[in-house]
């Protein structure tokens, strides 16, 4: 099982306990400055570090590799551009080519620096590279500091399907610096803590209270809130990943709560139009409402998640959507899984069932009771 | 431990026990003809079979297609086009899209028949698809049936590298039918018969002298020695990949018996000029002359080995290459491997050891010594 501790000087450490090989997640304030030390001590043989950062940062990425050739690793440096389209053949290519063009091989490693997005591709370039090479991640926005940086899953896009093609890798070490959020545009901070919520609502009723308690910290990027928030949210997801770790037997499909309605209005929107944490958080009032709909829950749970919500500045209704369109998609995912439609409700803060067979009418309803 | 098991009718079974989940090759003629049952007794819950074979086999994929079809599978056929360069990311970027378009997912399988460039390709396919699908192998030459059926190596070629890009990815079931071979060109079966040599030379005496008792009949493809030759290989090699899986431990290093050499070989004429087999052939030679340069074998072995290589049709000999040229190249390799130049020699008929710190100038003589 996962393992929480934390000390008042060294941070967080959480040890995600998986069948391969255990890695821990390091959670504290300036951590990048002592990545060359601690990448060395996780990897003490490693000769070779290719780092892979989203071209938007600076400043940081030049400090993890200063730290890094202190500690005697030979540097390959490569940026990918921001946004959702990096995530292509072309660009795994590209990372290939390069990492090959500068003698990576089986005593190099792999460094990704950023968000989702930049964890995702060179996580496969890493997994794919001389058949897999240690990878360590550190996530600089909150959404992947909270959700891509546990669970192992890298990957790429194909036109018209996301995630698509890819591997499960898991990363040898992360490290998470609550400071690199510091830059983070708030729209974006705020869109991780609709997954934050998440965890919340699906498994943790003691985090859903503490949200409550510190909304207003967490939305001004306090510090110890984002560090509290951080530790919690990965060791909720380490749980059900420990598991379930390659998504076999089903449990990993409670952390959709809010996804199946989510994508809909994702795709909907056009993808980029609302960030990804922004749709979680319309899908999980969409949820919800579904939930009363059935009788699984009262008014009084949906008011309570929709005011965390409203609280952490996040959306909860969807303008201008047809709820027969948002129907026909959530149809074509379900297609797309040769399977049947479930939906991911609550019974009560911090726990939710797979719920099959819904009723069309309940869905549209559902929807509609969320569109201003 | 790997555990073979043989009988009358049902042919060679091997069960290859690996740290993640054991599979069995199955060995025995005209088995291809029963691949719909035997592949849904492997995986019952399978709804959909994506069928990726050489551009260049006919009958046999249709005969494959036909079963699975009665065994409740949905069929897509995908064909590759024969040879190296199929290995690169423009074919694996295609059969991604293919599969994409033909609705796979994670309820699909991969049957990948050919030789070692659809195995290693449509290999790869299977383990990045949907973060890795399940793979059935159908090797039809002999030189795929005994290497790359058993071992999880999958992958494509960048330009200038061969399988730089990959993963390891175990099937779930190998299925090898000798009857396959019938149509093979002999050059291409003689060079699947140096890798049986060598699984001889480097561990498996009574390999080794099955051959040589069984010169003819081998080389004339009898079913019965391909039977036997090609269980006794694929034993060997489980034997070693069981020890050193993910090529962490060394063990694997004496595979590469003959391997040292014949890549060179292999790169200076040209990549397709020389099989491989031949290259390796030539690399055995070469090999086993360094040894007896250095005192570890005597002429005698040497004799033995070039004798019996000869007498399964297989080259002995490198013409017009410069042994200085030959050096550089293997210098080379080492570079990219960030370690030291080591050669796997051979103490005696079913020993090898890994020797490092070898003087150039009796790898000149070695090399010397084969050039006719």
């Amino acid at each position: 099982m996962a393992k929480l501790t934390s000390n008042p000087s060294s941070g967080h450490r959480l040890d995600v306990e998986l069948a391969d090989r255990p890695y821990p997640i390091l959670i504290n304030e300036g951590l990048t400055q002592s990545a060359g030390p601690l990448i060395r001590d996780t990897l003490p043989k490693a000769k070779h570090a290719v780092v892979i950062s989203d071209s938007a940062l600076g400043g940081l990425v030049a400090g993890v590799a200063n730290s890094l050739e202190a500690a005697n690793f030979r540097l390959t440096r490569i940026t990918v551009p921001s946004g959702e389209t990096s995530k292509s053949v072309q660009q795994v290519e590209r990372l290939w080519t390069d990492m090959l063009a500068d003698f990576t091989d089986r005593g190099s490693i792999v460094v990704a620096i950023g968000g989702g997005v930049v964890g995702d591709l060179a996580g496969f370039a890493a997994a794919s590279f001389a058949r897999g090479i240690p990878l360590i991640q550190i996530p600089t926005t909150l959404l992947s500091q909270v959700d891509s940086s546990v669970g192992g899953k890298t990957g790429i896009n194909l036109p018209g399907t996301k995630n698509i093609v890819g591997a499960f890798w898991q990363p040898r070490l992360v490290m998470i610096d609550p400071l690199t959020l510091s830059t983070l545009p708030q729209r974006e901070y705020a869109s991780g803590l609709a997954e934050v919520a998440k965890y919340g609502v699906i498994m943790a009723p003691d985090l859903f209270s503490y949200l409550e308690e510190n909304v207003e910290s967490a939305r001004n990027k306090d510090i110890g809130t984002i560090n509290h928030l951080v530790a919690k949210s990965c060791l909720c997801k380490a749980e059900v990943v420990e598991e379930d770790e390659r998504e076999t037997s089903g449990r990993r499909a409670i952390l959709n709560y809010g996804h199946t309605f989510g994508h809909a209005i994702e795709a909907e929107a056009g993808y980029g139009t609302l960030l990804h944490g922004e749709a979680v958080s319309i899908g999980m009032n969409m949820a919800a409402e579904l939930a009363r709909l059935l009788g699984r829950v009262d008014e009084a749970f949906c008011r309570r998640q929709r005011d965390l919500l409203r609280g952490l500045s996040l959306p909860i209704c969807a303008d201008g959507y047809d709820a027969q369109v948002l129907w026909e998609k959530m149809q074509h995912d379900k297609k797309m899984q040769h399977g049947s439609l479930h939906f991911v409700l609550p019974s009560r803060i911090g726990h939710v069932e797979l719920v099959a067979g819904v009723e069309k009418a309940h869905v549209l309803d559902a929807i509609a009771a969320c569109s201003s």
